[in-house]
């Protein structure tokens, strides 16, 4: 569920009152602002350390601590940038680009990136496409309009040439106004361009998800949610299929269910293969949703879980816990995702930390009730 | 799932090309725009009619339906609605505020907020406060400035006087502008203010639920999620008590049982009552996310639901009926709430409509597994 971040620079100014006001930084505000470079400078540490600080998000020392927050009061910094936020004027935002938002997965993803936005004083505004181009067209423009810290564009997609020249413009479009393309969840472009890229370890996960179902026994996997030129669906794909390769089990086509990511599509696929009698004891769906689905065809069937058939998962939404049994899944870190991708655009942005603009958090199988060894006999 | 809307505009306008502009509105446009007003006149219908075949959410008939569109296309309607989105200047947009957008029902608003949002051609902006009264303000006053369309503002409330005045200046604040506060799931402000309210008729919903168990044959029924001053947790705890005094059952203080909208608070408000041995034979859980706690705080005492305890929850999220047993609950029209929220300040926005100003969804209880009759016996 939501915390309420430490968001020290808010709290800390609200004493000073919370009314309305728009234009101007108010009276008592010095000639310039001070800024976190001034506050560095009087506390006699580096800008990374105040900004740590600030955040609250990594462990400083008492000492140290209490220079920089006597600086931030001197110089009255954190009064300053909060009299910004308080007039709507020149609040920074950072917008948040997904298909949509009754996803968990994205909807996890906003929160990360709300959280690391509050701690560091900006808006996030999260802006659904319904997989719509116009749409993410029409964002993008209004967002370097109006010169936003960055844009995060979230989860797969279908790795095109017209894809990457889309991003392609974005990412110098945004750059153009000191704004910043960010993906999340997807594969990076070409190296040159100036983007920001956060993946996890989407082969891995479905690698280590398969590597579970044969280390228990299993040889005869379906796998559900294969589309073909989808990057996150080709990244599942390929795991299953490696982990099958490194335990010398052939692959088998009719084993490879197509679908989209949605509920419907697992409960449709396992109906067809249980029709058209495709031996299988376990099923590793590519989406929790996908599971659902899959298991609901299963227990129509009159097949137990995970008595008869194991089920997998992938993602590891918060409902993946509250089946019966619980789903055993592949966790996705993705507050973290979104916290992350926040972090790196702020850093850059703050002048703080090294501009890093690629990095890939790592995915773990989450062993749950719904896996076991194959029941004996024939299947 | 998601749904792409029909989007005639959107879709319409592809063909023109996707490529990035910015500023003006493209060589071949008009003088003059044409309005939807131009588009009535032309087609010799009301600027209702218009609105409604090109949201495509009323019943119109096919004639009424090809000369809108004739019209449409004489005057070029569409196609500079949708330039404008593309070039990203003057796109509107919808501000949509909540506490926390991984939580099911705000997510729900959300999709249908969106919906409405494309079918009209504008932007829908999430923004999230995580409860923080400086973002929420942030936030009203970044859109102000922006000129949204609307600021939408959704949830259950303390409804103070500090609330009440805050709302006040909101309304007041963001009319000066040409904008409009919309209040979601909450209790309407005076008359006078200019707002919108769209609630949804959450007293009668838990009056429903606890007749429903009081039918069954329930007597000692545990309410979980009593929050005093909330306003969707008082609504929904007047509910059960209306109930249980027309059913002349009376109110018993040890089943009303204190807790916020969270798993957590579910589970331990079972585990207390338990401890504390106060009998009953039904749980009402204020929301399901507090039955999926209340839920396993059943199991964990050896309790099957519905066999030794019949649960209910409040609010239809999808999870619910992914459960062992479905869960039994209130349906409240989440994506209709946000899809009416934002089809009232747009038909105000656009001259469209009577201007209505305030509207109450009905809620009713959707029965499934977790419900039954008392087990017969003490308990």
């Amino acid at each position: 569920m939501a915390t309420t971040g430490p968001g020290k620079p808010v709290s800390a100014s609200t004493a000073r009152g919370g009314h309305e006001g728009h234009g101007g930084s108010g009276a008592g505000a010095p000639a310039r602002r001070s800024t976190i470079r001034d506050v560095a400078r009087q506390a006699g540490v580096s800008v990374a350390t105040v900004s740590r600080v600030l955040a609250d998000n990594y462990p400083v020392t008492h000492t140290t601590r209490a220079k920089v927050l006597r600086a931030v009061r001197q110089l009255d910094y954190v009064a300053n940038a909060h009299a910004k936020a308080l007039a709507g004027t020149g609040v920074e935002t950072i917008a948040l680009v997904l298909d949509d938002i009754t996803w968990s997965a994205f909807a996890q993803i906003g929160a990360g990136v709300e959280q690391e936005a509050a701690r560091r004083g900006r808006l996030c505004l999260v802006c659904t496409t319904q997989g719509d181009r116009q749409r993410e067209l029409a964002v993008v423009n209004l967002m370097r309009e109006q010169h936003a810290a960055a844009v995060i564009l979230v989860g797969g997609i279908q790795y095109t040439t017209e894809y990457r020249e889309r991003m392609s413009r974005f990412a110098r479009s945004l750059d153009s106004v000191g704004s910043r393309l960010v993906l999340c969840g997807r594969p990076p472009l070409a190296d040159d361009l100036p983007a920001t890229v956060v993946e996890y370890d989407n082969e891995g996960g479905a690698y280590g998800a398969t590597a579970h179902l044969l280390s228990l026994g299993h040889r005869r996997i379906l796998f559900v949610g294969a589309q073909e030129g989808q990057s996150t669906a080709d990244g599942r794909l390929s795991g299953y299929r490696g982990a099958l390769a490194d335990y010398r089990v052939a692959a088998a086509p009719e084993l490879e269910r197509e679908g989209l990511f949605l509920r419907d599509a697992g409960l449709r696929a396992v109906r067809e293969a249980l029709r058209e009698q495709v031996a299988f004891t376990a099923v590793f769906a590519a989406t929790d949703m996908v599971a659902l689905g899959a298991l609901e065809g299963l227990r129509e069937a009159g097949l137990r879980v995970p008595d008869d058939v194991s089920l997998i998962g992938y993602d590891d939404i918060p409902m993946a816990n509250e089946l019966t049994p619980r789903l055993t899944t592949v966790h996705v870190p993705y507050q973290e995702l979104g916290r992350t991708a926040a972090r790196l655009v702020l850093d850059r942005r703050d002048g703080v930390g090294g501009a890093e603009d690629r990095t890939r958090l790592s995915t773990h199988v989450v062993v749950r009730g719904s896996t076991a060894p194959p029941a004996p006999g024939p299947r």
